[in-house]
This record gives structure tokens, sequence and C-alpha cells, in this order.
């Protein structure tokens, strides 16, 4: 099979294999195995089906293309240079894995033009790409084939499919019947242990087809076979996976085939002996202008520029591109401040996750873009909202997902359909099952993708479920993570502030933690302010300058407002402090922070989880209310006094730090 | 069908849902649905097919029953009450969800007689049953049909079977060929949410055919059908799913086959509603005592009384028991001891992955229920020692398992290993996908399961894989859990003594976290006694009282060495802390802890990992020399320049405390 210009598509595929085992030799670290063994497929795929276009790589309407098996950048990074992505210089290439450069070792989303998904960690990236492939259907629903009508193609190795986020993904994809997604698994038989037969049985096409998908098999090396699926994929109604049998390493003369072609450069003589082997007799870092013509004829400008026609002309424009940036316009801004407003005059007594869930009520409709889902805790999240649509195959005009008991494929399809662009995720489930989604949570952090995670029912005030859905850790473990900011709202007004802050901040993920019971409402301003969104405030003053800070969250608030009254009555002045999101606080200048929490004030920190972390805002000597382990199964006021988390707990431990 | 007594084995059943819908009911809390839908299969299992004696929980050749969906805990409180397990008092069932009970929101290991695992988050059940049934192999590879015969029988749910960490438990168990494990599957088509359409169209026994089970469909309500199905999977030679089609809440008038009967208590009319459908005509909290006997007559105590007789007669008897326990014996004791001191005189300069893998070799022959493996890590985890067996379909004789990349089902089955008997599991990945494993690590940590983690490449210290692969909030996160004891050790001889606290621990698990890099050798003892033991220690002490303490971890002490005698040669008296297990240090007595790190002496903490967690050991104005947020790609020792983690870094930070 040949290019326009008479090329043949192997040869451009041994520019693949050439680029990548060259790059890999010259870092000394890398993975040469994948791309020469997927060079073909990707040839092909690149070069005679996906639409795209090198010159602009952020076109709304271009097919994606997801690296699931991340650690094969070289091929990605290879067919980047060579379709003329203008970033992706060979200086790039030879400055493989060096810091700073764009070709770091696993594909980076944001750092490299042209990724469109941050990969490596094994199934992040497939689960991911049925995300996109999700939000493509919402948004060609919303506004038609003339603005939205692209693929979504992915690479996915067989540790993609070991890992069970694969079978959350596929069944969703499955379910939703997501025809615009094809899986082109590198069918390659080698593992990093070795052959995959050392811990692989599964008949992985019976497995997809219960899935709903439609399968087919190739010889990946064969270039007419492999145009022919990529064709017969255009016209699936079911979502594709195409086995592609490849040799890994293909071309190498003693490692191909073999799990020694996988993770470690090749070696000199084994470079030497794969250019013969493959016919390929340039030096290192160069392509024969005929073989690179080729490639930069590749790609869609055509189709780019007809679109961009199409939308110059479309009713729908200025929606669809104020859509597409994710970021809250006028309208979103004003439902979110008039909500803030109507909370405090209302100021109604409920559960964080009720507030929540009336929150989303008051904005969703000002807001086109906003979309969510539960893992099957639709009526314990209260994400669903009255009146919302819901998401099904063949009809995705909706705003709500039942996601199904899928903790980690939800929060990676949520990261998919904000790296598409158009929409704003929310995502919920127990705040303890947030274990469940944390490789995705971290990857929204590490992308930067402000996707929302409602987290309800979290602490021991959600009573008898027991240890097992008590989050006592929990919040520590999500602190932790950089670029991920935890709001723990202690009443209606604060909820809605924490659902601005979230909504309003564009370069990373929000955490709601919400409580299960109902909570009292505590805020008594008038709401003109967003207080939370300096991450702590000073919720209700002392009467004189403070002898002891209070500091809580969420739940706790009101216990601290209590004991700050009862230690009044003793003559002592306790400063009750609020603070939804620590992160945010301790992000603020020392100004702020230094006038909410004046030094040399002793300080007592309430939280119905553990200590850690804590030190950081109350110092060694500051005392803490909360758990020091697991939880336990009864009614969740029982737990409160069996844990000893009470205003009289507060109001104890303020006393011993004021009079020693 | 009846009992030998005579007793309908239906009216068996309805003494299940008669609890259960009664403890629910006094509870105000809980989920009778299940235990009403599956009253029937669980009566035919418990009463006609399942290998127990009520009056020994612990009898090593039970067969293990574990309810995957633990919501329906009350199935399993009755069948521990109805068949005569003597802490299961009525009066226990009457107390349902209440604080100290028995009978927890969700069965809890270690907590109530007869529950094999704690169950609750769903997937990890059915996950940990592998593990189970893999154990019961290996043991009776080892010491044959005599002492080791048993069966694991699972329950499952929708969402059990929605969740991923089920494909990576069935893949497993399929490649393994676990015969003697049968899930029963609820397959009752109601999802919390509602129709399980809502999110599901998984032809799921097409789905457990391609991971190589056995697997037919039968009438959940059907006696007969029940009894052949369970009798047939005796004789499988592949594990086996059974779809038990089911109603949801049996026998509630309205609620039956709705989401209504599953998570919340039916109301007094519905209960009564019920009584008339099912025949029930007995108070709450009684049963007939026809129908108690017919129950108590289940059980096997003639097939346990002559497993004791066998096993007193056993050639291996003692080393059966001895293994069963799981404690080290003295032989593994000494091999310990002797490997500790070995390489304080070696004194070898290696990866401490590398020392781990030396360790474990030097061990594993005195040690034969240590088992283990990596998910598709290796050669990079180095847990595979020369000449161990690696375990397979039908050869369980081995002590080592490719587990594919299947981070999370491998955690889940070392807790079942773990739970079974016999076995001290570790199980091994990169640090870093630890979060892949989180939820079930917290499974270890509350069952007290002392399963060992190896997670190689802990820190920036890694290299050019980049952000994705390079910890920095991992090991907070994981010191966040409790009862987790995170060792991150220095050297070889810190490896050796983590290894050692790791086995020698039997109420929670350990996590090593291991450098990809080569360390230098940093000990100067003979090895005589593990210093990692208390967590902390002084490793180098000043000349005269120190003016600063540079406490570190792992790969960044010998940085703190390097920064020591520097600030010696210029006047400042600097103790080196090396602190492999921060938790164990801050669990030690106020004496030891200020001998170590006298109280008034500024601190600096290294760690390439972020300062978070590191205020409660050196105060809000220790110094931190880490990370402040994600990694990047490059060669390991340029990242370290890149991100200020070097000697020079700790001496000025020193420098800036001692001298403000």
């Amino acid at each position: 099979m040949k290019a326009q210009n008479g090329t043949s598509l192997t040869a451009m595929a041994n520019a693949i294999r050439a680029l990548s085992m060259d790059a890999v030799q010259a870092a000394n670290s890398g993975h040469p195995g994948m791309p020469m063994g997927m060079a073909d497929v990707a040839t092909v795929l690149w070069s005679r089906h996906m639409k795209f276009d090198p010159a602009a790589p952020a076109w709304a309407d271009r097919d994606r293309f997801v690296l699931s098996a991340g650690h094969g950048s070289m091929l990605l990074y290879s067919l980047l240079h060579l379709t003329g992505f203008e970033d992706m210089t060979m200086d790039q290439i030879k400055q493989f894995r060096q810091l700073d450069s764009l070709t770091a070792g696993h594909p980076e989303y944001g750092h490299t033009p042209g990724v469109e998904a941050t990969t490596g960690p094994l199934g992040q990236g497939i689960s991911m790409s049925v995300g996109m492939a999700l939000a493509e259907r919402m948004m060609n629903a919303r506004y038609g084939d003339d603005l939205v009508d692209h693929r979504t193609w992915v690479i996915a190795s067989d540790g993609d499919l070991q890992e069970g986020i694969s079978h959350e993904a596929i069944s969703l994809a499955g379910h939703l019947g997501l025809n615009r997604l094809c899986v082109l698994w590198d069918d390659n038989e080698i593992s990093i242990d070795g052959p995959t037969q050392l811990s692989e049985s599964t008949d992985v096409l019976k497995r997809f087809e219960a899935a709903n998908w439609a399968v087919s098999r190739i010889d990946g090396h064969d270039m007419e076979a492999i145009d022919a699926a990529l064709e017969a994929a255009k016209t699936s109604d079911k979502p594709v996976l195409i086995a592609c049998r490849t040799t890994i390493g293909y071309g190498a003369p003693t490692k191909a085939g073999t799990a020694g072609s996988h993770g470690s450069p090749l070696g000199p003589d084994e470079i030497a002996g794969a250019r013969k082997a493959l016919g390929w007799d340039h030096p290192a870092f160069e392509v024969p202008s005929d073989i690179l013509d080729a490639w930069r004829a590749a790609g869609s400008p055509d189709a780019h520029a007809a679109w961009r026609d199409r939308l110059a002309d479309h009713d729908l424009a200025d929606a669809f591109v104020a859509q597409l940036s994710g970021e809250p316009g006028e309208a979103e801004l004003a439902a979110l401040a008039a909500w803030r407003r109507k909370v405090a005059e209302d100021k109604p007594a409920l559960a964080t996750r009720a507030s929540s869930g009336q929150a989303l009520g008051a904005i969703i409709g000002d807001w086109p873009g906003l979309v969510g889902g539960s893992a099957d805790l639709t009526g314990s999240n209260l994400t669903k909202t009255p009146d919302v649509g819901v998401v099904k195959a063949g009809d995705y005009a909706g705003q709500y997902i039942h996601f199904g008991v899928r903790e980690h494929g939800m929060a990676a399809c949520a990261n998919g359909m904000s790296l598409h662009g158009g929409f704003r995720p929310h995502v919920a489930t127990f705040l303890v099952f947030s274990d469940y989604c944390r490789p995705s949570i971290r990857m929204s952090a590490l992308m930067q993708q402000p996707v929302i995670y409602v987290m309800t029912h979290d602490s021991i005030g959600l009573g008898e479920d027991g240890p097992t859905h008590q989050p006592v850790e929990t919040l520590a473990a999500l602190r932790a993570i950089p670029n991920v900011e935890v709001f723990r709202p202690c009443d209606a007004l604060e909820t809605a502030e924490a659902w601005e802050a979230a909504l309003t901040r564009l370069d990373g993920p929000t955490v709601l933690a919400l409580s299960r019971q109902k909570l009292p409402h505590l805020r008594s301003d008038d709401g003109a302010e967003n207080l939370s969104a300096r991450g702590a405030y000073t919720l209700v003053d002392s009467d004189g300058a403070p002898d002891v800070l209070l500091i809580a969250t969420g739940s706790e608030v009101s216990l601290a407002v209590d004991a700050a009254a009862t230690l009044a009555g003793e003559g002592i002045a306790a400063r009750v402090v609020s603070a939804p999101c620590v992160e945010r606080f301790l992000a603020q200048d020392a100004g702020y922070q230094d006038a909410v929490l004046p030094q040399g004030v002793p300080c007592v920190a309430a939280e119905a989880a553990l200590r850690y972390g804590w030190d950081a805002v109350i110092g060694r000597g500051g005392a803490f209310v909360g758990m020091n382990g697991f939880g336990a199964s009864a009614p969740a006021e029982t737990l409160y006094e069996h844990f000893g988390i009470t205003a009289g707990a507060i109001a104890a431990a303020a006393r011993g730090l004021v009079r020693g």
C-alpha cells in the first residue's frame, strides 16, 4: 500500500520504528517495543483515516487519538513530528525523556501539543477515551453534525485490558452505544514478565462482545487488512475493538517478539540489525524527504477549513464556542451569585448533600455544559436534579448519566469529557469510595482538569454502615494530592460557595465532601461575598482578642460554635474559624492567615477524621478533636458520643490549652 | 424440598427473610432486599452443601463463605444464628447495627465469628474469595486432600460485578483454574438507582465464559434447581458462576422487585404484608422450634471430627499447624536475624529494591508460607527469588504468582490468602500504583491482615518515566491509613530490618517503599539489633549536643549524612536521624521520642515527597527539603538537582534554622 506520492506505507512505518529506537537509545531509557510493533497500524490510521490538522492541534472537531499504552510515547511523538506538528521538532525527538523537553517519558497533556491525554498508568487512556467519545455524542446532540462529527481512536495494550478500570469503561461504552470509539488492541502476546500466557487466558474478543462491542482480529502488519478494519469500524453501530496481532519490537533481529524489547534500549548492535532487517539505511534521526513528504501530506486541513466555514455561518456558533471553553459566562456567574444570596436569606438547615443538590438544581438550567452522574448512588448523592434528562444509547441530549457501580471508570470518563471540551463534569459516590477513583483523581490533578467530585457521606456521621463506609483518612489522603482542592462545607451557604469555587476553577479538580446528616445553618451574613473562596475565615469572633482559636470543618463547625458559647460563659474568648478548604487557606498570603489565626494563640481543630495533616495548621502544640482510627457501626449520634467528637470535648480541649 | 426433619426448605428460607426484615426494621436502617431475595439460595447452600461446623468457626478445612454483597449482612447473621454459631444470639440479631453488637452494618472480620471477610465495599469480597480459593489449592498442594479439601462460596451482587476489581479477580481465577470457587450471582436486575438496565447491558455469562469460568443460570427461588446447580458446581474443572435470577425483597407485597426494598426498612405495613405472603405468622424475632431444629441440623460436625482424627495421625501435622498460624517460628526468626547480621557485615551499596530481593531470597527457603508476586513488574520489583516455583493452573506447589497487570485484584487476592490462613503474602508494584490497590490496602488495615506490599520506584528517583510514575503524595496517603505501617529504608540493612518488622507483625499490613536507584550503605553497626523497629533512631550523632536535627527517610538519608558533615565543618552540630517508619516512631513513648529528637532543637526533614504530614514530626517551624508538587521526566540525578533535593539544600535549611 502506498501514499499518494508513491511512498510505501511500510517505509512510512519504518520511519516511526527508526525514530523510536534511536530516541530510546539516545535517552538510554524508554520503550521501543510497542512503537515498533504498532507502527504499521498507526501509519494506516494517521495517514488514511484520522481527521486532524497538524496546524491546529486544538481544532474542536478533530478526531481524538489516545495512546492508552503511554509507555510507547515515541510512537506518538514520531507521528506528531512526521505529520508536522510544529512544536515537535527533530530536536525534541533527540531530547526524549530529558528535562523540559516536549518528549516526556509518558505523554503529558498540556505539556505537548497533540497529546490528548496524559497516559502511562494503565487503563486510564482507554477509560478517558470513553468520556471523549461520550462528549462527542453529547455535543453532537446539542450542535449537530455540521459542528460535531468526529471519532476517538485508542491504542491499548494487554496491560490496559487487564486493568479493572477497563471493564468499567468498556461496559459503559457498550451500554451507551458509543460507536464513534475504536480501540486498537496491540495484541502482541508479550507482557513485561514474559509471554502473556504467564498471567492471562481471557478470550478478549468474547469479553468485548459480552460488553456489546463489535470485534475483529487482524494481522497488525498487513496494511490492507488494517485499512479494511479501520474502514469497517467507521460504519459500526457499536464501539469497536480491533485485535491487532503484532510483533513487539518488529524488526529487531533477536529481541522482536520478546519482553526484551519492551522497556529498555535495544542497544547499538540490535539497532543496526533492525535497520538492516527493515531496509532502513538512513542515519539516526534522519528521515528521507520522500518519506517525510508522504507523512506531511497526512491530515485533514481541507476538512478543517470547511468546518471553519460552517462554524462561521452557524446559528449556534456563539453558544458552541462558549460551551467549549468550559468557562462560566455571565449567566452562569449570575446564577451562582443569586443562589448564594438566596441561601443566605433562607438559611435552610439541611444535610450538605441536600444543599448541594439544591445548588446544582438552581444553576444547572443556566449551564448547558454542566453534566454529571453517580456511581449508582443517585438518591444518596442527590446529584440528579429535577427535570434533568438522562443520557442513553442513541439519545445524548441529557445532562445526567447513570454510571453504574463504576467509580473508577466514572472518574476517568469525567476526565475524558473534560479533556474533550464542552463539558464541566461532576461525578459522585460516597467519600470513602474516592479511593476507588483515586488514580483518576490524580490524573485530573496532573492534567489540571476541573472535574468536580461530589463525595457524600463524609464521616462517621453516616452512621450504621460502619467502618467500611466511614472515611477517616480520606480527607487527608485527598488533600495530599497536589492541585486537588477539598471543600467540606458546614452549611447550605458554604455549600453554595463551594460549588461556586469549584465551577469557577479551571485548572484542577475539586472534591466536595458532604454530610449525610442534617446540619444547622450557621452563617448570618447576606451571602454577598464568597467567604469560602479563601479557604478559611472567622465565622464567629470572640468578644475581644481571642484566648483560643477553634478551627473546624463541615459538620464539626456547629460543635465549635457551641463550644465557643460555653467557653464565653467561663470567661474564655474563643474565636470560631470555619475552614471549608484547608488547601486554599494555606495558599493565602501570610497577612490573611495571621489575621484569621493570629500567631501565638493556641488552636483546637475539630474534624470527624484523623489529625493527619492538621499539624500544619494548628502546630504540634495544638489540640485536635476527631478520630484516632477506624469508625464503627451505630447510629450517628451514638458514634459522635462514642468517639468523643462533641462540643464538650472541644471546650475541654480549649480549656486545657488556655489554662495549661 | 425438605430438611431431614421434614421442615420445608422454603420455611427455613422464610426464617431468614423474617429475621432480616425485622432486624432492619428494629434498627431503622439496613438492607432487607438482598437477604429476602437470596434466602432460598443461601438455605440450600448452607443446609445441603456447605462444609462447616458452627461449634468451630475457625476449623481450617471448613468451606469459606464470602458475602461479597456485604450490605445484605442480615442474610449472614441470620444464617449464623439459625445454624447455631453460639455468639450469634437472638439478642445480637435484635441489636443489628447498634454499637458494640456483633451485627454491624456490614460483616466485619475479627469482630464476628463466622464472618470470613469484611465486605461492603463492592468487589472486594469476590476478589478476596479468589485468594481464599487459591490458598486452598496451594495448601492442598503442600498437605494433600486429607488435610485440605474445601471450597469457597460467594454471593455477589450486580454491583460486585460492575466493579473493575471483579474483572481482575475473575480473569485471575479463570487463568489459575480455581475450580473450588463458586460465585452465586444475585441476578435480581435491580440496582440502587433502579432497574440494572439503567446502567448495564453486559452479557454476564458470556463475560465469565470469556474468563474461563463454567456458567449456568437458574431460578433462584427454585430449590431443586439451586440444589442441582450447586451439586454440578462441585464437579467443575473451572471456577463456577451461577446466575441466580431472584426477586429482590421476595415476599414484600409492593416493594419486592424494586429498588425500594434495597436499602431501607420495609415499614410495618409492608412487613405485615410480607408475613402474610410468605405464610410466616410468627412474631418478630421468633423462629418456631421445628424450623430452628432443621437449621441446627445443618453443618458438618462429623466431617470435622473425622478431619481432626486425620490431622492427629498425619506426618505433616506440626508443619501444617505451624504454617497455618502465619507466625514466624524459630527457623524463620533465625533466618531474619542471620540475614541482618550478614548485610551489616557485607555493607552492599544497592538499590533498596535489590536489597529487598536479596533479603527475600535469603529467607524464603526457611519460610514455606511466604508467597507472593508482582503485577507484571517482576524484573523491576525484584520479588521473584532464584529457584522459587511459579504457581500455575493445576500446579499450586510454587511460591510465586504472576498476577498480571491487576494491582487491585492482586491486593484483594493477598487479603484472601491471608484470611484463609497458611500464607504470608507479599505483593508488588510501583509505589505510585498503590493507588490502584488502595481500597484493598484499606481492607488489609481494617481486617488487621499482615499483607506485605512491596512498592518499588518510590520517588522522583525513578527518573525518566515522569510524573505519572513518580509518587509525591503517595507516602503521606499511605501513612494516613490507620494500622498501615510504611517503611522506607535507607540502605540494605534497614531493608532487612523492614522485612523483619513486616514479617513479625501479625496485626496489620506493611508497605515497603523501595528505591529504584542505587544507594550507599550507611549503617556501621553489626546488625545485632533491629534499629528500624522503633521507627526512627540516631544514625549519625553530632559531636556534642545537636544544634539541629536532620531527619530523613530512604534515599534522602545519605544526603542528610553529607549535609551533617558539611555543617560540622562550619561548627554546626547536626544529628542525623533515620526514620524508616514514621508511624512506628510516633507510637513510641515520649521518652524515646525526646531522646531521638530532643525538644527545642530545630528540625529539618528531607524526603523526596511532599511535606504533607511531616509537621507532626518537625513542627510548623521545621524546615522541609522535598517536593512541592508533581515530578517531571528526566534522569534521576537531574531531577534531584532540579527540585533542589540535595545535601546542599539540607545544609542550607539547617543553617537557616540555626542562625535564624
